[in-house]
């Protein structure tokens, strides 16, 4: 699928924003690509982001998929839009093992208010690569308020 | 619902994987309390771990609620079985604005296989506690095997 | 939760709403009871809904639950407008065996929006009643535009 | 993503399943297709099948996507295993307008116990083709009980 962002500037809002999740920076999470419509997000393993099997914790692997999404429906938006994640649910399809993963996240329809996303996260090992989680997400486009609490 | 733990050790249990789970230290999460198929873990704010608009990033709520009702599962499992997130969904309710955040995981239907649990995370606020999100997760009893990636 | 309907003639408006749902009268569903953010619609067994086994098909169980959310949600929704489904997850807890299936929906959190509802089946056996799914569902206020294809 | 089913003959299996399940038969569905892990059923529009606004109920546009995801994971189960839906998620990208609907449901990671499957359905119109509704759904292989209420 083909779009057509409503901003042509979406590559440096998308990595302005990304720049601002600090959670990102926190478990050394990176921004590796922006197209219209599909983000890629990257993060090295690391000890400190482990469950008790010393595999990566889901969240942390939803992590880095929520935000590819959410940057995937972000880059598609007005340049005044915020994006505010309503929902999402994650399949996960093996266990966290590997030493890098990364995280597509896709715009499957961009809607006027709400945008419907896909998501998949693979773990790099040191026999290639395996599918590990799956994601849909719904995505909302807010431009007439302030994202507040 | 009343649940009767298989295991009169749940507490202890539970509380000795908590702490092998790296991620929950890394992110300041503390284990407030355990009972029979009820878990609430506590998280206090740090910017750290916020997203653009600095509110505490989704995948950190989800982290909390996702622990919490995956031991809510386990304190109820048999001494020798491993629990694994097959999926969850989460619908957020408000931005994740507060001092702290409490997260409580129950089990709903605690099957042979497979069981089901429900998970909210309400906010502390100086105005007073708001929910935020809600979880659906489905968690897998394993017992004949080792949880391996 | 209590909630204030924000038109006082909700209960004929859902009444009437629920009377053009083709679909639930051809497999016998009935609008039990409506109350501001919850309702409940029943559905006797009937052979010719059910799957392989011989039990209820999971998606008329999803059927009633699913209609049960939705009107929950339009029940406090303003004269003019529409309610949308965006999405819903379901998870079965048991199959779905019984003479009779009791759906009931509420609203959790009634936005401007957004609406997110939550709903449980129990299905009327001679041993008594059972739960047999829950679901939890988004649901859009429509109010400035005709919900069209 | 090529799978090879433990059952050879496992159209005739997938077949004499889904002419039991007696709902399809009442609702108008047919099984268009069947390969390993893949399954594609159909639907003609009907009246008796509308929500509110005249157009196909979710539940229906779910009955069938369900029993395509279903029925694609059973493709690929031994001889005497039985289906068993545990969750599913869907999500509803526009309105079910058309004169035919066709559900496709795809395994996307087979496990011993676990299957995870996607779904998508699109509408036929006099315009062309739409997508309506993506489901993900979490299906488990039972081999060692009956599937009993």
């Amino acid at each position: 699928m083909t779009f057509t962002p409503a901003d042509s500037g979406f590559e440096q809002r998308v990595r302005t924003s990304f720049a601002k999740q600090q959670v990102m920076r926190t478990i050394g999470a990176g921004l590796v690509s922006v197209a219209p419509g599909e983000v890629v997000i990257d993060l090295p393993f690391r000890d400190d982001l482990t469950q008790q099997h010393g595999y990566l914790h889901a969240a942390i692997v939803t992590a880095i998929v929520d935000s590819a999404c959410g940057f995937a429906a972000y880059s598609l938006m007005p340049l005044d839009a915020a994006v505010l994640t309503i929902e999402y649910k994650v399949n996960f399809l093996a266990p966290a093992v590997g030493t890098r993963f990364i995280a597509h996240g896709r715009v499957m329809k961009a809607g006027r208010t709400i945008n419907v996303t896909t998501g998949d996260v693979i773990a790099e090992t040191s026999k290639g690569t395996k599918p590990i989680a799956t994601m849909m997400a719904t995505v909302m486009t807010v431009t007439d308020r302030p994202i507040s609490g």
